[in-house]
């Protein structure tokens, strides 16, 4: 049992938090911006200091890796992300990076005896903030792994292509070019080189905090589908038309929405989620009658059958007329629940009961770049409690002595795997 | 009893409808753009063809005078704009040009004996389309006259400054000046000058349609109001954050919605019209539970006490919470109703019976630059049905018949304000 350290822990939380400052308490870092280029040039001087190993490939990922005792293991590689979305906090991503980092510096302060060469890897665009869609190095990355329903989205040329949502005539391709880290495709993540991953997370949840545990040992991503639902009227003019007549597509998409509700509610299951989070109106015109209203439903869950019977709700809307609109059902995507490897989750579980810090088992609800990892790769994750489960935001907060907890959880869940 | 010429109307709505022609049955024709100036230079051309003496003002408004018999009598003036909406009709604004034109032509052609001078009229900027806001120049002509609640947004200097919504750089006084059209002040529409005003618009709704009558003598403008509810919710994650912890505002709002529908249904009067015509929703990403959303809520019908009781359910939603949100209720804008001159809808209501035209009475549900006037002249209105009550849309249609018969109401209703 070695521990990590909380002093370390929280000068390097404070040293990242500076890069994309955004001056009240937390970050905007878009990948491959001159403040992520601080954030990745503060890494590799860190890791070299304790003699790592740089290597950059062709998405611009980072590995940094301290070599085993024994030359013919395969790497065992923890990260995340160092990217963030517009004004979010100082955890989300980075500090799984910095808890990987905290591993190999611990390993090498207290020479730790370890078989496996061992590797901290920053990975490029997860938020996909700038340059959507999320996840979209990983994605291609792991490519050829995927479910065939996943794939379609993460094709190279294709996300060379990804515009940049600020400045019209950049592409992911062109600040690949510009960055300095179009490093080589033989660096890539692959599973002739590495034995497994694991990625330290923020929780992004309540559910630590609630029950006063603060580690998660991850089991899961949740199974996911996302449709939208399409509502068409007419526009007529607000202070001419009599009220029977209409066909307003605002108003059918608040029914709709309040019915989802209540319907979805109905079901019953405590552990599912479902949000409304995106709406589109037409003309959105004080003096006009709306002709076209869509939103979308993101619904999650571990089940498939209770996803099913979600699904059928959300499909039946299509069914009847609202408010005198026809309504249309789409689905954009959807993924199954992406179980972590058992044995690693073991590893995990057993790390913190050895620590004596305090976890249980959670469902990570948000997508991570460890899911696509996990077609490829045995991988598991840990979470570390959130501060009100907030994230995505300026408030977001774990507190050094958690992140330090979870940083102790991966060094002893790693050793574990490197004694495999 | 006279009456104009349907072929006349229906060449002329023909000829102006290619100005701005959007290619598939409507047009776009933004004040002061080179479509509007052609729509102008026909205006200017044909109206000098028959005698009438041609005069703009400082903000772009066009006269054209045919002298009556008395040199001490006022102008009687009729008119509309010549602006559109994007993708708008062929029909909203010119209809009310096209109708004064056509008396002015018959009373030429038939040599058709007048005390006082007839005046036809172009309107700058009624629609605001390009700059904001609506009947804008009406508001800056009739400035001394309006009441003061809505004085404080028409004020010549700010309106000068109004930005183009298409071009960040441009703004209605450099439009003004571009023009060629801005002309002097000293020919502004002016109670000095002027005995009375006559604006003829299509219906935009389909009272007429379904009475089957094909003139409107209208009585009024409807009052109004308009207010901005506003919730207060928290952006969580989509995937992680359990449901009954969430305060999501989007389902407030929807809830909302629903509420105000069934309340106001519930009040029941039959000629009251309400809208959610606009919705502003935060941060509107598919994978977060939006933290603000705001929708505006228009309400119209001519009796003040009706419009209060609808106010007093709208302001009650600021009483509770919604979905855990908080709400917030602000006031716009609000009108009350505008009652036309009785004896100039005398003279209309007469005209139409004498002609034996198809009419009723009816309510204007939308705003007028006849609205703003009539704080300054004894000002009056006639509709003309709308096929299927569709306007600021391409299938904006009218008959020629009915066009035509407009303009008859029109010439005889104003050849009775001449005999005055």
């Amino acid at each position: 049992m070695y521990r990590c350290s909380k002093e370390r822990m929280s000068e390097k939380i404070k040293t990242f938090s500076q890069f994309g400052d955004a001056g009240h308490g937390g970050i905007t870092r878009y990948t491959l911006s001159p403040e992520d280029i601080q954030a990745r040039k503060e890494f590799q001087k860190r890791m070299e200091a304790i003699g790592a190993i740089i290597e950059v490939d062709d998405v611009a990922n980072m590995y940094a890796t301290l070599p085993g005792s024994d030359p013919h293991a395969k790497r065992i590689v923890m990260g995340s992300h160092s990217d963030s979305v517009k004004n979010g906090g100082n955890y989300d991503g980075i500090l799984g990076v910095l808890s990987a980092m905290e591993v190999l510096e611990t390993v090498a302060e207290q020479n730790i005896p370890h078989k496996h060469p061992l590797t901290a890897m920053i990975w490029t665009n997860e938020e996909g903030s700038l340059y959507p869609p999320a996840m979209m190095v990983s994605g291609i990355v792991c490519y050829d792994y995927l479910p065939e329903a996943i794939r379609g989205k993460f094709q190279y040329e294709n996300m060379l292509k990804s515009k940049s949502v600020l400045d019209s005539t950049g592409t992911f391709g062109a600040a690949l070019e510009k960055s300095g880290y179009k490093g080589d495709k033989k660096y890539r993540l692959n599973p002739e080189q590495y034995q497994c991953m694991f990625e330290i997370h923020i929780e992004q949840g309540p559910i630590l905090e609630d029950a006063g545990n603060d580690i998660g040992v991850v089991d899961c991503v949740l199974g996911m589908f996302n449709y939208r639902l399409r509502f068409y009227g007419q526009t007529v003019h607000a202070g001419t038309f009599p009220m029977p007549k209409r066909k307003d597509a605002l108003f059918a998409a608040a029914q709709a929405i309040c019915d989802l509700h209540k319907k979805i509610d109905a079901l019953g299951y405590p552990e599912l989620v479902y949000t409304t989070g995106e709406i589109v109106c037409h003309p959105c015109v004080h003096t006009c009658v709306p002709d076209y209203v869509d939103f979308c439903i993101d619904v999650r869950h571990e089940k498939p059958q209770v996803l099913d019977s979600v699904l059928s709700i959300v499909k039946s809307c299509a069914e009847k007329e609202w408010a005198g609109c026809r309504c249309e059902v789409e689905r954009m995507w959807n993924r199954d629940t992406v179980y972590w490897d058992k044995t690693l989750v073991g590893y995990v579980k057993e790390a913190a009961e050895e620590a004596q810090i305090s976890h249980q088992y959670v469902h990570s609800g948000a997508g991570h770049d460890a899911q696509f990892v996990a077609y490829m790769l045995p991988t598991t994750m840990i979470f570390v409690q959130s501060k009100g489960g907030l994230s995505h935001c300026e408030p977001e907060y774990s507190s050094p002595e958690h992140c330090a907890e979870g940083a102790t959880v991966l060094l002893n869940a790693v050793l574990k795997a490197d004694a495999d």
